[in-house]
């Protein structure tokens, strides 16, 4: 069984956990790459709330639990609500009773805590209000495979550029936790608040990493191993006006080739998507050799299938499948 | 084959029927609880239709279809409309060639009769304005679970409490037909109808069955085995305004530790939720030891399960499958 | 692998392709007829983009997944934009590394034109307002299984009655390829267009077939194999309004009895459904004898059945497992 029932805040875990998540990852993705099948989730239940649409976390889930042989029910915005009819409690108590594992993506972070809280079977955070710990697994495994040569996680500058989202915040925690040296690159007001700043703190303790917040372009971009970007249009509440926003932000936090430039020489561009080309990214970057979105977003995949199988307490079985289907 | 193709009111069904039906789900879920998997629907299609959005019975459906090899597709309110762009008649026609089974949530009981009648397959009846068939088939293999010691369903006291709505009319159909005692305990001008009334008294003349409608306390919970209730507000028309409705249920028809108290002292308390807390039912009773609601939410998957193979005539096969497996 | 990668439109397709395809369904039709299971797309992802909601298609998509092995997502209506949230390059890129295949309906035909240009998967029209290749086919297969006695698909007179419609325009482009004789019977401003004209021109340069556009009933209908008709209220756009739809059309385009009359005494009447019962056709002839339109309904599931293995590249494989099955 997984320690902790529920992936709520990649927090509640060590870094060898997030270790062993990566490692399934890899694993079972190679794995199916060459063809081979899985059923270690054969005829399970992923019920997946979603109450804020999405493209990319819904189809990694539905694709993932087909590809391990169960099935994911899409509850659309508007089908189910947590404590709407009934309380999120009692929502909770049914849904365990009804499926095998469940997903949400929530408004407010509270309400993924009291899902898991109530729930008897495992929680996985969809995104919330406060954290995206599924992208953060996802970029994770993807810097793995994009690891510049000779180094390891724990040698990478990894630059956040721009507004603090959720995506900003768990990139932070991924990276600190890791031992990684992390910093966000964005204007006063728009930055990571004391509550992150205090995580970082204490995860860089504990792994080694180091952690900056700074407005200074040169200083941040120095030496950055991956540079990472999100929408400025903010996300879940206070959403800017076009005219606000590139009022703050542009030009000084578009990537573009220019900043590119000030960074390693083998850097990569992430983002989470959906992208605003030409805002927080020129299409010349996004289109460049530079960029791994496409890879980072299959990862959503790698992601997905790892998380899956590690709460559903399958990772000793898959393991054993994948190391003898690829003579390992 | 089914002697009745479809699953549109219990009436229908003879008691050994019905005792099929019990069986087959109670058989089944054991199987599954030990882990043993089935595909007696491998690859058949379940065709959902919802005019109303409902969480238990899509959730129970869909996972029930996923669990015996099949899948559910869900066709939301809005999607697929019935009697709309063409006749329901040519929908169900179509649906016939594309689907293996249907089930379909209505607003008008006379929708679901002209499904089943226009289908050439098995449609199961998912709640309309007049009953709620699969919640009557979960309810009474919850109350086989939960059978007072030595004794049989035609020994148990069944009370409803409250507004006679489809689940109160379904519960009365399916307790009267088994030979147990029916009460209806609710306020004049929301009981059970004349209609209804004809029914329980030729059900009880068949089964040694008994029925009662009464507003005397007393003499509704008096030895009760098994106390039921549902929301006051009404389904489907003329729902009631929180005020009306406290005015014509509150307190009388709330179901409390005190009205438990003068219940059989081993009364199980029984909800087919959502419940509205603290309304029809206070939160010490249904989060006491006396509340199976949540084994009785569980039972909707396992009245799915049991629909699903009989109308789809796979009944015998799974008899022995599961037989087999069990060592029976 | 597919010559094309995409089933865009059937002019990108060779007689002799389209005969594969044909024959493939046909094939697999039989194989799961007589119960021999298939999981050829096993444990693959469908992806079913619908910008406008439709049943048949849908269900018939889902459907066919499901029989194959695999799983089709549902992205209704409102949940993906194409061209919203992100460039329809972004989305076909992130679908193409999430999902095996996709399916889409949309507004208009430049969209699924670029979204098989940006995927690097197979893309299936699922309709848009140029074009409905599914339907195509699966009528295509109708006529096969109903050619008249002694008959090949070179011999026979297809009538469209009405708009030119999608239908209409897809129903020509088939019938011209594959060497029929095609005859829209519409009123002037509601006849296939010059564009449409010069492929049908070009494709009986090649088949041998033929093609006329008329307004004369009685040339029109006489020696007719096959009657198609389409609604009258438009599709996508310029919708018409009954007042108007039924002054252009009605009575002389209305498929009646006495029409049937003055075709071949064996035709059929055909119908890609849903119908606006006694406008475009009357309940006597949709319910007669001649008509064959839920087995045309049924052949969409055999078309879909037969896009997603040709294009999934799994043909040669799938015609050994059935001749093998099938003892061929």
């Amino acid at each position: 069984m997984a320690r902790v029932k529920d992936y709520v805040d990649t927090q509640d875990f060590t870094k060898e956990e997030i270790l062993d998540m990566i490692n399934l990852g890899l694993l079972v993705k190679e794995n199916l790459k060459k063809g081979y099948p899985l059923n270690v989730l054969y005829h399970k239940t992923l019920g997946m709330i979603f109450e804020q649409s999405s493209t990319r976390t819904r189809v990694s889930f539905e694709t993932a639990m087909t590809q391990l042989g169960g099935h994911a029910q899409y509850l659309a915005p508007g089908q189910i609500q947590l404590g709407g009819h009934e309380t999120l409690g009692d929502t909770a108590k049914v849904l365990s009773r009804l499926t095998d594992i469940l997903m949400a993506r929530v408004q407010k972070h509270e309400s993924i805590e009291n899902l898991a809280k109530y729930s008897s079977i495992p929680v996985i955070n969809g995104m919330s209000d406060y954290n995206h710990p599924t992208q953060e697994l996802g970029d994770i495994i993807t810097m793995f495979e994009h690891m510049p040569e000779g180094k390891k996680i724990e040698d990478c500058k990894v630059v956040f550029v721009g507004d603090a989202t959720q995506v900003c915040a768990s990139l932070m925690m991924m990276i600190t936790k890791m031992g990684g040296h992390f910093v966000h690159f964005g204007p006063k007001g728009f930055q990571l608040n004391e509550h992150f700043q205090k995580i970082a703190e204490e995860n860089c303790k504990k792994s080694g990493g180091t952690f900056l917040i700074t407005e200074d372009e040169d200083e941040a971009i120095k030496d950055a191993d991956f540079i990472y970007t999100d929408v400025w249009y903010g996300l879940y509440e206070a959403e800017l006006s076009e005219e606000e926003r590139m009022k703050i932000f542009y030009p000084k936090y578009q990537v573009d080739m220019e900043m590119i430039k000030k960074a390693s020489k083998n850097v990569k561009f992430m983002h989470c998507l959906p992208a605003k080309r030409n805002e927080e990214v020129t299409d010349e970057v996004i289109d460049s050799d530079y960029s791994i979105v496409f890879d980072e977003a299959e990862n959503r995949l790698t992601a997905m299938r790892a998380l899956l199988i590690y709460f559903m307490d399958k990772q000793e079985e898959t393991i054993e499948i994948c190391n003898k289907n690829l003579g390992k």
